[in-house]
């Protein structure tokens, strides 16, 4: 008789959330099909001559160090110039103890739900959020505390009152997760005054907060607003950073900024998930970033996201009907759409891959699953002449549907 | 007021383990000590021409693919070639479905103990076992069940009998894991007849096994056993591999056969943990094996650790006293000594250390840390001469005690 896996999955298991994204990747393979679905960088911006002669150089100099294990914290050199990167942004007070290399982002969102997240915690999430985010934390069996976002981020007075109600509740929340910068998928920036607030916030209330920023560098209009961590130190701020949206996500590389108790616990974490980031990555970083290369790269690209930005804001004045709005991002890679509560995205989205064109259903970010009415837009993957396509498409199904 | 943060801890980082043998390390950074510390392989056996022809071949032709996200599961090509590999080994039955490539073989100890272990959940384990299982488990809080050791691998007729006591108990046991192939850290290779009592044994009580085998294709004597997976098959067996002992562990690469509804729980954690492995990787690997150049690479490496370890083995024989016993491993990376109990090798250790040798204390592989007269001596990163060199020395402390 075969054994039934089922009965000896954990709850965890039980609990773990798949991805939608990559769900729908799957079924829009076809280069017919227009799609916006990932969340990916325009990979034909990739300055592969660069990355080729950072590579060979970093064989011929290092080959046998770099392709054995590395430290779990990461290579030394590239976290001294990555700190050194973050004094320029404005973060004091960080010595090369709170700074480790991760493999990538997604691996601190993973260390930070393994660290604070007992089964049932509380952990408050912007609404909507990142879905890698939400199954991080998912899979440690947390219970989200969803505060909505408006045009200049997440929403303090909602945040404030639901604290207030938590602790009348005697429920401290473990963590509050915020992506401030050109938001996943809202494409919004929470305000300097709101960051403030926020920090204030976790102060009267004993909270640490995670802050994701995959995209701060990305910013193609208006003026930089200071981090959080920059803004509130490290004794209240977990900072985790990626190598993915600003240079190439196949290294797996990003880097995570926190107190020290914390990162003892992340270190530890980290030998139990993966014991080192790739080694032969951190070296190809290093050389990569200190020839300049990096910020020159960065330079292209929010020169050329800014006009795939600017194509898609344009096709959607010009295709979507009444009744339907959107985000206008600063930077970052996704343009946020509501559609009249009549629609839903989620059952729309099949006619939409018939009409040849890809969206993700706005319901894969609630954390609670309760909004039909939303659609994320990645611009950052697409040529401008498609985005017009693509747009077009989508609003003569809209058109049709209104 | 200065947030606390233990505060805010989950119980399971309350029961993270950290590693002896990172913390070890540590101490032993000059290089007049001769360490037998690490896991690790002989960087100077890369060979690294090859790596740089193979890398500079994967950037030219598939370079922004490359550096672009991957699928979690993995590049679709290096899965099927290692499906051919496995099935080369007597692995049937299986298809893409049941592979994908992990961040290492870590990463599979890491996500076998999230998808199968409940806080206070019983797994097996060998008694010792490795350092970075028992992390990955401890992390989910599991309770360990140990089974001992003999020179055949794990005791099957204990284990049976723990298995009758813990049904007695009504207590499910979740996983067995056992390194059947020259055991980290003992350097035992489990019979054929106790894999196939295994099995049996899998079979009777509704209980999975890990199969974890870095070190399988190491063997530089004696002839290779069939694998649990080959014996068993999916049903029974979660199959682990690595690219770390057989080639660069900095790639941080491995795969995992399981059935596909456990794999299936799998690819979600993975999402969770990291999203995909590093992605320039893989199609390095792809290029690197499909030249055969990692079957000569093994080539050279069962032949000069067989070298490094009939260093080990003489040395031992002229220079350790009586009173003192180790294995003599076929293949693998370890040799496992046992001193009289008078001895605490890690009280040890720090003599060691000032007569310029170190090694791992055995008390870091036992699950409840349970012995204290154990040390296990690595010879796959140390040459021939400070192998003898070094075992003179631990030898000459070791007469001094006894």
């Amino acid at each position: 008789m075969l054994l039934n896996a089922e009965e000896l999955f954990s709850e965890r298991a039980l609990s773990f959330r798949g991805s939608e994204i990559r769900a729908i990747q799957k079924l829009v393979n076809s280069p017919e099909i227009v799609s916006f679905v990932g969340g990916m960088p325009d990979e034909r911006l990739f300055p592969v001559d660069r990355v080729m002669e950072a590579t060979m150089f970093a064989l011929r100099e290092y080959g046998q160090e770099s392709l054995q294990y590395g430290s779990t914290e990461g290579l030394k050199k590239l976290r001294v110039l990555l700190m050194d990167r973050m004094a320029n942004e404005g973060v004091k007070d960080i010595s090369l103890d709170n700074i480790i290399i991760s493999t990538a982002s997604q691996q601190g969102l993973s260390l930070a739900a393994q660290v604070f997240v007992n089964p049932g915690d509380t952990v408050i999430v912007e609404d909507p959020s990142y879905v890698g985010g939400i199954q991080a934390f998912a899979s440690m069996q947390a219970k989200f505390c969803p505060i909505p976002l408006d045009n200049d981020g997440m929403q303090m007075d909602i945040l404030e009152d639901r604290l207030k109600e938590l602790q009348k509740a005697h429920i401290r929340p473990k963590l509050i997760y915020t992506i401030p910068n050109f938001q996943n998928p809202a494409g919004v920036t929470m305000t300097l005054e709101r960051r403030k607030k926020l920090i204030e916030l976790a102060h009267t209330y004993g909270l640490l907060i995670v802050e994701d920023d995959p995209y701060g560098e990305i910013r193609f209009e208006g003026e930089p607003i200071p981090s959080l961590l920059a803004l509130g130190g490290k004794d209240y701020v977990i900072a985790l950073r990626t190598f993915s949206k600003i240079s190439f996500p196949g290294l797996r590389l990003g880097w995570i900024v926190a107190r020290e108790d914390v990162m003892k616990k992340f270190i530890v974490g980290k030998q139990a998930a993966d014991l080192c980031a790739p080694n032969d990555a951190q070296y190809l970083a290093y050389e990569f970033i200190s020839r300049g290369w990096l910020d020159e790269y960065v330079a292209v690209v929010r020169r050329e996201y800014l006009k795939k930005k600017n194509a898609m804001i344009s096709a959607l004045e010009q295709y979507f009907p009444t009744g339907t709005s959107w985000t206008n991002p600063q930077g970052g890679l996704f343009v946020w759409v509501k559609v009249p509560e009549s629609i839903d995205t989620a059952v729309m989205l099949r006619e939409a891959i018939s009409a040849k064109v890809a969206y993700v259903t706005g319901i894969a970010f609630y954390p609670l699953r309760d909004d039909n009415c939303h659609m994320r837009l990645n611009f950052s993957a697409v040529d401008p002449e498609h985005i017009t396509e693509g747009i077009h498409r989508l609003g003569d199904l809209l058109k049709s549907k209104i």
